[in-house]
């Protein structure tokens, strides 16, 4: 690989649109979580998906690593340039492309965040459900298959993408899927990419479901005595098939961060936080069978909000809950860990994590997305400390051997990256090596996003 | 290949579970439609999946094709043997493995059928919603992604699928998926074998998610003048996003065709025949609000079936159209077209194939998930007619050139089979080459239903 040549051969095609500067690698070398920089070689911004073809062509003739770029948030280091090479920012295509009210569904460009998009539906009355908190670009929600807030309602990036354009390890463009709600037509490549965290292609466009938004919308908190209570009470919610829009909790020690960093004033107690989408009447009658259940399990000082400014301000602070833990402990890095256990297994996997995390004597607050069975305890780490460390990544790996003991996964919706590949033999079994071989045949030259996902083979 | 050398080794591990007989050869080489009979060498019948990987392994020794069979249901020809070799029927892997209410999920053999899991699931209190019509196998409709008249309010077998058990064309045994509702953790295996027509492997075990079947079910058939008005009706309903549980479309010929085959006695129109589940007075408000929408498009004669032997005689005559349509004109095979174009474009897409097939002098009732924008044209064919024949190929054709155009997909739900090869580089462009690709990484002998789905090699 001529690195160098990479980069004349780049250079003459994007101009100004290449840049080495050393802000610039470092910026997108940097993992939002606890992974060492691992800076490109150069970073590129192109316009349109014919220059994303050339760069790739360029890249594939020298066999250099491209890896894509959204906004950085992802948190298992998936846009880390673990070889090098050129990372692909698709900062500068952020267009939405075509709304089409009457189909329910939107094309648009990769870098088009999930915020910007639904500022631009906002007067069509619809709206994208799909929510990881961070306002994550579409492209990379695609790539990791990410979920969030809202998947127990309207599922993941799975669900919500219908088609896509990519450009593959040759630099050919391809498009997956169709306008139609749904296909018998062959393989399902669609479904291939989305979570292939740019190892087989680069998604240049995705056409993407809609959601009318609802005539009502009520949010809710309920603080509860133990994690185990505010467990059940959303166990039953989802087995009872209750149709709520979100339903996450928190346990004692992030809803204290949270009322320091947010200004909130939550009592310091375990809570869920919830929401409701239908007409007035549906919303009215969920929230009264929700009540139901929790009270059951002691559910207290239930608070709603109906008000768009409450609900918003309730979500923020959620969404700022990853930010308002690592402020708990200043100067700490966090290993987030994601897993995800079938629902009859949550309070059983919370309960034994929040016993490991003590003993190990970790700083580990839990919050997650429980109606999915889905939750992260984020580690708080002292970096210079390399028994804490030690005893982090231990801690982290035994809830991975325990989500995949209960039928579970080692990650929910943040995806393999750097973190998690060493648990896809654990996961998958033989099953990891078909993923090899699916990798193999669509970028033989191994210049995808290398050393991630797959199985290692050079 | 030495075909006689493998039924030699199969025979001596299958005893009496091998056959060549003339009759079960015709019977595992015929097709519902108008395909030629196309026979296999020789039909097995495996007990387990240790069973199936050594009759993979021995077929796989001497590169002979293995084809999967359910209930022989499809209608593209999927399961025909276009090259021979073994049928494995999964005739004896009939039997519901685990179900799991707490988690809503089900794991079961690939023989077992739609019905026969829902009889089974009675007492539980849930159901498996997918209901392609036909009472075939769930490894079939997995391998087909089979939807059907619940698809608009539950999804296509893509969504059912949780997981999958897998023999591959090595015979190696995997597992795809976990019992958690989603996960990040690499490439949708299970998404890449739903829908690949046993093109990849055989499916020995599937997982799937179920529902709580509903506190109040409401069907009812509504008569409506022009079928103009009977699918504007849907389309207004669809993008209001009326959560209706199926919408069925059947035109004044299908009509006919039930009347006279199920002694119905519908007002001789275009109908709509609809379904909603929900809380009792969930139900009531959203048929209240769809009688609004019908109204203004002069739907009448709304008759309401709420009752559970009206509802499931109101389905029984939905899922026997197809027989009462072949029985309109004796003697006739069918060609079953399928395509599936955007919500916006359906009127459109029925409208001019209504006005192509009365222009070429064909009988072709119209019947289809118009909630979807799927409809299907049963064309009726004297196949002694070379001239009939070779009009109703061009019809079906223009049907196919029609819904690309328009945005759409060959085939909504049948799948590709024999029937819609000819147009998947139409439809996919070089994606299809893509496909051709991950099929000689996972079968690079090809055998496992060869000459099917992907681009001809040999």
């Amino acid at each position: 690989m001529s690195t160098d040549q990479v980069i004349a051969e780049l250079t003459a095609l994007l101009g100004q649109r290449i840049t080495q500067s050393p802000s610039e690698l470092e910026l997108h070398g940097a993992s939002e979580t606890h992974f060492p920089l691992m800076p490109p070689d150069a970073v590129v911004y192109p316009r349109d998906t014919n220059e994303v073809a050339e760069i790739v062509k360029i890249s594939a003739r020298h066999r250099c690593p491209v890896v894509g770029w959204g906004t950085g948030t992802s948190l298992e280091g998936q846009a880390q340039a673990l070889r090098g090479g050129i990372c692909v920012d698709f900062r500068d295509m952020n267009r939405v492309l075509q709304v089409r009210p009457a189909d329910l569904n939107v094309s648009v460009q990769p870098g088009v965040t999930r915020e910007a998009l639904n500022d631009e539906l906002r007067a069509t009355g619809l709206f994208f459900p799909v929510d990881p908190g961070a306002n994550a670009s579409l492209g990379g929600m695609a790539s990791t298959r990410a979920s969030g807030t809202t998947a127990v309602r309207y599922g993941t990036m799975r669900d919500a993408v219908l088609g896509l354009e990519v450009v593959t390890a040759k630099g050919e463009i391809i498009r997956t899927g169709t306008l139609a709600r749904k296909s018998s037509a062959g393989y399902d490549l669609t479904g291939l990419f989305v979570g292939a965290e740019g190892t087989l292609g680069l998604i240049t466009e995705l056409t993407l479901r809609l959601h009318g938004q609802p005539e009502a919308i009520a949010s809710a908190v309920c603080a509860f005595d133990t994690v185990a209570d505010a467990v059940a009470t959303t166990m039953e919610a989802i087995q009872m098939g209750l149709p709520i829009a979100r339903i996450e909790l928190m346990d004692t020690d992030s809803v204290s961060a949270v009322n320091t960093h947010s200004g909130s004033a939550l009592p310091v107690k375990p809570h869920l936080l919830l929401e409701f989408h239908g007409s007035d009447s549906a919303v009215a009658e969920q929230s009264a069978f929700f009540g139901e259940i929790a009270e059951a399990y002691n559910g207290a000082e239930f608070q709603w909000a109906t008000k768009t400014e409450d609900r918003t301000a309730l979500w923020a602070m959620r969404h700022n809950a990853y930010h308002a833990i690592l402020h708990a402990r200043p100067g700490a890095r966090a290993i987030v860990t994601d897993i995800c256990v079938p629902i009859s297994k949550l309070a059983e996997a919370i309960d034994e994590t929040r016993k490991d995390l003590a003993d190990a004597q970790l700083m580990g607050p839990i919050l997650g997305h429980v109606g999915d069975g889905n939750f992260h305890a984020i580690l708080l780490i002292d970096e210079k400390d390399p028994d804490e460390v030690a005893r982090a990544n231990a801690a982290s790996q035994r809830m991975v051997e325990r989500a995949l003991a209960l039928g579970g996964t080692s990650t929910g919706e943040h995806g393999v990256g750097l973190g998690k590949l060493g648990y896809m033999q654990a996961e998958h079994g033989d099953a990891w090596a078909m993923m090899g071989a699916v990798k193999r045949a669509l970028d033989p030259d191994n210049i995808m996003n290398p050393g991630k996902l797959v199985p290692p083979t050079n």
